[in-house]
């Protein structure tokens, strides 16, 4: 349709029609409008009668291609002005086929691989019934304390930008009224939801607004950039303000000063917890707040439902801002075709031929093989010789909870198992598994069993880890080791004398200590999927060989968060060879370096970087700088490196980190061959916030950085002219 | 001298002149002069000659009468102008009689005692020759994994900026020319040191405009109130700039906005340091952000002294700026009165009589005595009877590392031990003492002694702590339970089944997990002085009964930082009832109250709280509101209860505390007595600052809160009208 029909449209809605295409129920609501008496508590519990029901714009959290059908037809022989009803959904990392976590998806550093994820995601989707994906959650995070870092793709807030426009990609398409397999994309948590105190969920969130500007805005500006179609607001203050009544976050700087004209929505409930936040005295204010702040549509309050037709009347909030909210849901819903086919993708066949097919499956794997990450390979003794005796042990041994928090309608059933994706690829005989411990606990049974089987096997594979729900949303923990048991575990069986693997499953950065130290080698797994299993045991038995990178520093403990490697170097940073110095920045009981950095991870082959050259020794707005290394893999296996590429600032109007990533290339060489790796720094890749917000460059003194990790690298001066 | 004979001498002086009262050094440059040679190195390090030394505005760290008035005569002997220099120190609790660190004494939340120690401290000072004091120390701190903390009263803003007026009074008095055994003070850090990230010394602070005003600035601006003449900058960044360099700190909040036209000096070398900080490419541009931005003194770096000749010749910065440095200077010299003596109270036979003296250490006794906070008192068992046979353990037993960091001239071997003053208290043979272990290490031998040291004994009392290097300034700790060896005597030494009670000795919260919860009794020492063991001593006997309170909250675990009393709400409070709801602000493994809350503290005797009173039910600005609850000391102890106060804005523009300390009462109650603690709420006491900075209350609900600690109050509603 034509703007100007949907406006024709609007001026047709009479304000209570208007007002509940604001609202959005989760489907149960519909049902009930089906099967009696069902939703009449909450229903209650709101105030909102069935005619509002009836009448509302959009549905969280229903799926499947007949249910949605029948909502949709029951809801349009209902509706006076013929208004299909969108629905919207947490498809986060997939929907039946379930992708490795969006961490672990981060670590792979590859947006194609990240782009068909969320495509295929879509797909799965799209054909179930649902228009819209709460996702990409874009995030930064630093705090490894916080459960749902397992749902972004990490620190730093150029990846997260390079990651947030994949997914964005890959679940929009590039039309989506002509493309009924894609979805709309809805960015979220606007803003710096990431940063909860303490780790801890929903909890207040302390920055600058240089700070929120200079780290935590760039992904979400990003997937806008990339034709995101909507946005949703955060749980958290930003400023002391909740996000969703946040009138300078929302209207200032997203739709007035980044032009976002698309459809903003609140997170469950986040509007009406505006009065738990002390931010608004009750409903009314709170729907006051929100709507003046510029939020579309509310999720499951009805502050909107019940307050806005007064507060219009009463001439405190303007009816334009209503017609103006009403339009985009509506240019929303004409984008997806919804005008023209209420029904869109949904389709029983397709969605019965398309869920969880052999080539999503495919995919899934590839990217779990992609995203696995090793963290240490003592005497390579990864991967396992064909010829070794395997003891599998440990609460992963043969554990399905391997898809991680929001798995949507994935089950753990269909999941892989590492020890059947094993039992699979070894003969009869060479795998021996035993459980060792539970995850929170270990009998003296589990124990002797995991002892005895050890004792048979050549080497012994631990596969420990954190179950799912010690992570995602309303997961945070302020212990952030492996538990006790299965640290227990791992001395128990260091005590035989055996070679000694680890493959991790977890949905943070761990305190590691106690297990990186006491195994030879430590597979970070994270959440791989449904195809965990198989992707890992190829991994094991080397007809992978692991590329990965972690995109989070792992601490050396919970005491040292935050710990993000593009730190600023303070007035008095430590030097390495006088670390007994006291008057330095540093503790006295640890290092300052994490334990492991950002862009860390190792390969089954080695890496040999050549000479770092620059172009020049300065560059101008006009001359960009060539950066180039060569790479030689000396191994006598494929692999990939990712050669990261990353800049500091030396002196600047505001301090600036130590080093921020700009650039990197994956190169793909076989045993012996060599490659360029090639950068271009563009004097806009040295922008930044200034005191006074203006993004700008300054000349002076610049270092590049190039290696395979945050931390060993190769360094070079230039300067800004 | 009038303002117009100084500003007279400033046209007199050359600019090299007016350059060298800009710059500060330690005593050693001084000392140089006559035994020559010694500062030969540092003087070239530094670039500076013999003739800019003898030109130096104020010198740093020189002590003692003589000392000082040779070091004055003989730069007086060498001055075209006859300008006297003025002698700095850092005395910060205490001089050569030491007070309980300053954590401590803001746990006495006594303010006229703690007057009385920084007027003793001021009188020490002065009679051995200094004029300024770096102190106090007012920043507010909330993470104890920083060692500093120890030199703040704690973690709220209030109760901080009573402390920083009791101080600067006691420093200052009411004329320092009349005065002379008083000292200038100097605030210090300007702004926000206390946030460093992570805790780790002179790291990263980040926040935004609106809670550093809130939260950090008061206390600073109340030593101002008081008439504090000087302001130290800090290390850190303030929003990305260093406080020496930040101008919309110093020149535009401190003073353009609050009027101070004092001194401001650097901290030690943090002017040059903001070429690490990159924030100055040099030197010069070091020079020229610290003067554009207001500081007057440079400390210990000689970028003023090498560059602002040039830069005002250049026209880069106006010279009016170092007249104005300049003027303050000297108007701080003429002030303390070294126009007409500059030798001032430095008196050799003062010295000798006032340097801890009995008057003095008594102060430091009753301050002791009333800065120990018992937290824990299991079936009462202290004080201990009189007739038990006591078994002293642990390193603290005989340590006279009791002074804490920052002790000045203040000798250990002066200090009051613990076992000593039980031994002169006691009857021979009711006391044993045992090492049992040292800070960070038992041996078997130790450990031997001390169980059969508690075998013979009827009660085991532990010593046990942190070493005063373990916190004070570069003394942060990613770890913040005690160490293990002593972790380890306990559970040893509670497999005697006696009755265990604890003294700790340290300059932080510490995590108490595996000593609270195994022993009966927990006194709370702090660092407590010279005559810190007779206070405890005679608190473990009942000759005193402890009155203290915590001012800084006692995290569950490192994981749970930072966590304060005046916290938010957050838009999805846990409900304490329904702990395990998921989509709550929480940890899934730990309480999100800390361990023990801010302005908690036991008695030997017991306090019952009648109902809390309010004057009216709403409160406008001409008609404050009184809240008053009577307190009955029903025990048989005469004791003080600190009854505290505090308010919560339940909606505000922005979030506001779900509660604030807005006063206290102590009273001091006779066994069986009753008192009435009466509290006047003002409208200016609702204030806080806006989302645009206004600071100005706003009508509606609040909720006033009053007991004997953060947790445990009675509540009551009243509106702002």
């Amino acid at each position: 349709m034509y703007n100007r029909q949907l406006t024709d449209l609007v001026r047709q809605m009479t304000l209570e029609e208007k007002v509940a295409q604001l609202l959005q129920l989760t489907a149960h609501f519909h049902e009930g409008t089906e099967s009696e008496g069902q939703v009449t508590g909450p229903m209650e519990e709101m105030g909102i009668t069935e005619s509002m029901v009836a009448a509302s714009g959009s549905v969280l959290g229903l799926s499947g291609a007949q249910a949605i059908i029948d909502v949709q037809k029951t809801y349009l022989s209902q509706s006076r002005l013929g208004i299909p009803l969108l629905f919207m959904a947490d498809v986060i990392h997939g929907f039946k086929t379930i992708f490795p976590i969006p961490l672990a998806i981060g670590c792979s550093w590859d947006l194609e691989l990240a782009e068909k994820s969320a495509e295929i995601a879509a797909k799965e989707s799209a054909v179930s019934g649902i228009h819209v994906t709460f996702a990409p959650m874009v995030d930064l995070v630093r705090d490894p304390r916080w459960g749902r870092v397992m749902e972004s793709t990490g620190e730093d807030p150029y990846l997260n930008g390079l990651f947030a426009r994949a997914f964005v990609r890959g679940y929009q398409g590039s039309n989506l009224k002509e493309e009924p397999e894609r979805l709309a994309a809805c960015v979220k948590h606007f803003a710096a939801y990431g940063a909860p105190e303490g780790g801890r969920e929903y909890n207040t969130v302390n920055m600058s607004e240089r700070n929120l500007r200079e780290q935590y805005l760039p992904a979400y500006k990003a997937a806008l950039d990339e034709g995101c179609e909507m946005v949703m607001t955060s749980f958290n203050t930003v400023d002391g303000i909740p996000a969703t009544g946040n009138e300078k976050l929302m209207r200032g700087i997203l739709r007035d000063e980044w032009g976002f004209d698309g459809v903003v929505i609140s997170d469950w409930a986040s509007l009406r917890e505006m009065i738990a936040h002390g931010a608004a005295e009750d409903d009314r204010e709170a729907a006051y707040r929100a709507i003046r702040a510029g939020v579309d549509i509310e999720m499951m309050t009805p502050c909107y439902m019940h307050h806005l037709p007064e507060l219009i009347k009463n001439s405190h909030v303007d009816e334009a801002l209503i017609d103006e909210a009403v339009l985009r849901i509506l240019r929303l819903k004409d984008k997806l075709g919804l005008f023209d086919n209420p029904y869109r993708g949904a389709d029983p066949e397709r969605e019965r031929e398309v869920l969880f097919s052999e080539e999503h499956r495919n995919v899934s794997y590839e990217l779990a093989a992609k995203s696995s990450v090793l963290l240490k390979n003592e005497g390579s003794l990864l991967p396992l010789g064909s010829d070794k005796k395997i003891a599998l042990i440990g609460p992963f041994a043969q554990s399905d909870d391997i898809l991680g928090w929001w798995s949507c309608i994935g089950v753990k059933e269909d999941a892989v198992k590492l020890g059947t994706a094993l039992e699979e690829r070894l003969p009869a005989g060479q795998l021996l598994i035993a459980e060792g411990s539970s995850i929170h606990s270990m009998s003296s049974q589990q124990l002797k069993e995991a002892m005895e089987t050890a004792r048979e096997a050549d080497v012994i594979v631990l596969a420990l880890g954190e179950n799912s729900e010690m992570s995602g949303e309303g997961g945070s923990r302020t212990d952030i080791r492996l538990p006790e048991a299965q640290l227990e575990l791992v001395c128990q069986l260091k005590t035989l004398r055996k070679p000694l693997a680890a493959v991790l499953f977890n949905g943070r950065p761990l305190d590691l200590h106690g297990l990186l130290d006491k195994v030879d080698a430590l597979l970070e797994a994270w959440f791989p999927g449904s195809e965990g299993g198989a992707a890992l045991a190829d991994i094991l038995l080397g007809r992978i060989n692991p590329s990965a990178r972690l995109t989070m520093s792992f601490p050396q403990s919970v005491g040292q968060i935050p710990v993000y490697y593009n730190h600023f170097n303070t007035g008095r940073p430590l030097n390495p060879s006088k670390t007994e110095e006291r008057y330095v920045s540093k503790y006295i009981d640890s290092p300052n370096e994490p334990l492991l950095p950002f862009g860390f991870g190792l390969s089954y082959t080695t890496f040999v970087y050549g000479e770092l050259k620059l172009s020049s020794e300065g560059l101008t707005s006009e001359q960009p700088l060539k950066v180039s290394v060569s790479v030689t893999n000396t191994g006598d296996r494929a692999g990939v490196e990712t050669v990261q590429l990353y800049i500091r600032d030396v002196t600047g109007d505001v301090v600036r980190p130590m080093r921020e990533l700009k650039g990197f290339v994956r190169l793909a060489l076989a045993p012996g061959e060599s490659a360029e790796a090639v950068f271009t720094v563009t004097e806009e890749q040295l922008r930044y916030h200034h005191s006074d917000l203006t993004f700008a460059s300054d000349p002076g003194k610049f270092q590049v950085f190039v290696g395979p990790n945050s931390r060993d690298t190769q360094e070079h001066a230039f300067r800004l002219i």
